[in-house]
């Protein structure tokens, strides 16, 4: 363990620099799902790169992949110390719904200790704390360990092209442990650490009935409207005590161990609070289980999306040709979303009439995951998250998934360490996403300290 | 009776110059919900008070409403001889989806027999068809009954304006029967009336839970997804029967007689033409009826449109903050659109659950009508038919809504003849609208002769 004095002292001298600098990486609206964003999210790898470079890592490179590029560069001084593989991702989510946007979600704005823009939290502002972190170590010679840096513009669509990536480019990343900063804490004064996240399996599901869309006077009742179909469908999807009818669909889930149960039981969880970050009138879910356990213990099923028919302004009466729900489902280990999309497809076959046609299409698939919470790299992480915060951290389970700690694990076989410094109710994938700046600016010392902390 | 010789052969040897006129009227995007079309709207009214004019009728005016204007014209010259109101509305309904349009929905396109356009049956067709065989006769000095020409702006949007400008202005529309060109016919060679049309009540539905749109990794499982809440509420308004299950809805469904089955069963229908014009992979309805009854005499529940959280291109892992359905039923008289609207209020209140919140709107209502079958006005009608097409004509039961017709009668008192020429397959409210040429210049030698069989 070494003392990171200078780097911590840069760190807190520099804020103004940096949170220009933020603000420069958020304007760059790096939407990786949206072909007509291709030439933004290119100018944002070559913009990562620029930092990289900027800080003096060696062998930094923008590496081609079957969809958008990756990132990479490295700091090999010390033989004898740990290798860190730090990753992150600079692509985001879109923006819709554009009009509820209380600023632009590319012209980054500052409103009290917040900074709003889409990427604020999840993960440009992670993504930048780290790179100011390793750039104050390296600037004052304070880095003692090995550092390669891997930032990947798939994320926010499942990360299609990084299996292959990573199957290719093993030697390239062999670490002793990853550092993901795709991640959060509890609370602005409640540092935690994720050990579990759940999966993905994201489905598009289009009902077709008519050849196209009919009046619905001259033929509403004589043939199965795609909507209703689709509704149907939906609803049957879960049954009245909240669980998943898909066949077969619990049969990997991890149950939960009583201990665990206590454990997450103690968490500063509060359903009031709960309530106020999502503004419903109303808890709901799996029946026999706490919201803790259902948003990172248990697998939900998601309507992302619905599209059907006429949706102006006023009244259209039509009889809709089509339909389509954008579904996801969560998962937790061991389900395999391969599985779970057959399971969809039985569940469909089984229950769509022959009066409708239906298309199954599988977008996105990724696999849940544990960490163990004993090792050396947790301990560094939860010391430096203690040193800068003055409180303890606790563990929690992430509601969401992030594929490349199983894909890390599967193909490298190294651990992640989840470290970063959003929260609940920074608004990410929604409109108005933001980044509590105090934390930030507190994520910079962490990262210093925990990379200090290997040493 | 008397012989209309010239008029009919005027009609024939001015195919060319109606045709060239029908689609000038087309050209204009009288959209009656959408504001942005308003202009059109006016400018779709001038059009019309434009041919009233031309023909030399009398008291020819533009007369406001709450909402889109009304245009009126009439021919009183022979007082002891009958006067028809003759019945059409000048708007259209809008376009979407306007990328399955083959052309433009405002470029009237000829291919083969038919003519392509939003409006071309629905109803400018007729309409325009109606004004030319008045034209026809008035140049011949062949009309010898009175004929008031009243077009409204508002029949795509439920008529909202009309019953006030109706009640204020019972005198100027006295007449002894109401021509309806609204309407169809069979098939190209079978000449149809009909005699039923169901009523309608339309709303939108919203359902809202979380404040905004949130992660669904991070949130999925805790809260009730509206798209899920709606879905499931939509599922639950048909029961396993296919009947509607808002309470009391079937109350005043009048029953049909056995006579009125038999009648029914006798009409050339043909469930595999109607697969065929539909393209639907099936027949789908309430249990123990025929699709004739079931498009007819039975009432129907449709969803109209979805919409919910993201639906662009790829995946997006959100889960909404509000759900949207646009769901209109088909009401059979003793059907009212107002007891409907509670009744789908009192099922919500019973079935969405606390942890949702719920908004309905009633956007539009008319109520059914059956006319009676054996009056003068319907004979001419129907001989017309005969004279025309060589074909018996037969009775039917339209499944749309056409709210004047009840309204003349509440109102005025007087009976509609239901006599147009659109046909089921023109694809009306969908996209590529079309009319069936031959029929409608056979339109115009019918309404001729319609109106020269009451003299």
């Amino acid at each position: 363990m070494s003392n990171p004095k200078k780097a911590l002292r840069q760190a807190l001298a520099q804020q103004d620099a940096y949170l220009q600098e933020y603000q420069e990486y958020l304007r760059i609206p790096s939407v990786s799902t949206l072909s007509e964003h291709k030439a933004d999210v290119e100018r944002c790898a070559e913009w990562v790169a620029g930092q990289l470079r900027g800080m003096g890592l060696t062998e930094v490179k923008i590496m081609p992949t079957a969809g958008h590029p990756v990132i990479f560069g490295e700091w090999l001084q010390s033989a004898d110390k740990p290798t860190v593989l730090m990753y992150g991702h600079y692509d985001v989510q879109p923006v819709d719904p554009l009009n509820e946007w209380h600023s632009g979600p590319f012209d980054p704005t500052i409103r009290g200790d917040y900074i709003f823009a889409r990427g604020a939290s999840d993960m440009k502002g992670q993504g930048h704390a780290f790179l100011k972190a390793l750039e104050a170590l390296l600037q004052n010679g304070e880095l003692g360990i090995n550092v390669k840096v891997f930032f990947e513009g798939e994320e926010e669509i499942g990360s299609p092209s990084l299996p292959a990536f990573i199957a290719e480019h093993k030697e390239l990343l062999k670490s002793d442990v990853v550092l993901n900063c795709d991640s959060g804490i509890m609370g602005i004064d409640q540092p935690s650490m994720v050990y579990g996240l759940r999966g993905l399996a994201y489905f598009e599901l289009w009902v077709h009935t008519a050849s196209q869309d009919l009046h619905s006077g001259t033929f509403g009742g004589s043939i199965y409207n795609p909507a209703q179909a689709l509704a149907d469908l939906i609803a049957g999807m879960h049954d009245k005590k909240g669980r998943i009818t898909l066949p077969g669909f619990y049969d990997k889930v991890r149950k939960l161990s009583s201990k665990e149960r206590r454990q997450l039981a103690k968490l500063p969880y509060d359903e009031t609070t709960w309530l106020k970050i999502t503004g419903a009138p109303g808890l709901h879910g799996e029946k026999g289980f706490s919201t803790v356990e259902r948003v990172g213990a248990r697998p939900s099923l998601e309507v992302n999306g619905l599209l059907s028919g006429f949706t102006g302004e006023g009244s259209k009466t039509v009889l809709p040709a089509k339909a389509m729900a954008k579904i996801s489902t969560r998962l937790i280990p061991d389900q395999d979303p391969d599985e779970v999309e057959q399971q969809m497809r039985q569940y469909l076959a089984a229950n769509a009439p022959s009066t409708i046609r239906w298309e199954l299409k599988a977008l996105a698939g990724s696999k849940g995951a544990l960490t163990p919470t004993d090792t050396p790299w947790m301990k560094a992480a939860g010391k430096a998250l203690k040193q800068t915060f003055d409180v303890k951290p606790v563990f929690e389970l992430g509601g969401g998934s992030v594929p490349i700690v199983i894909m890390l694990k599967e193909l490298l076989g190294v651990d992640s360490v989840m470290l970063g410094f959003g929260m609940r109710d920074d608004n990410i994938h929604g409109p108005n996403e933001r980044q509590h700046l105090p934390t930030y600016f507190k994520g910079i010392e962490t990262y210093i300290r925990f990379l200090a902390n290997l040493d």
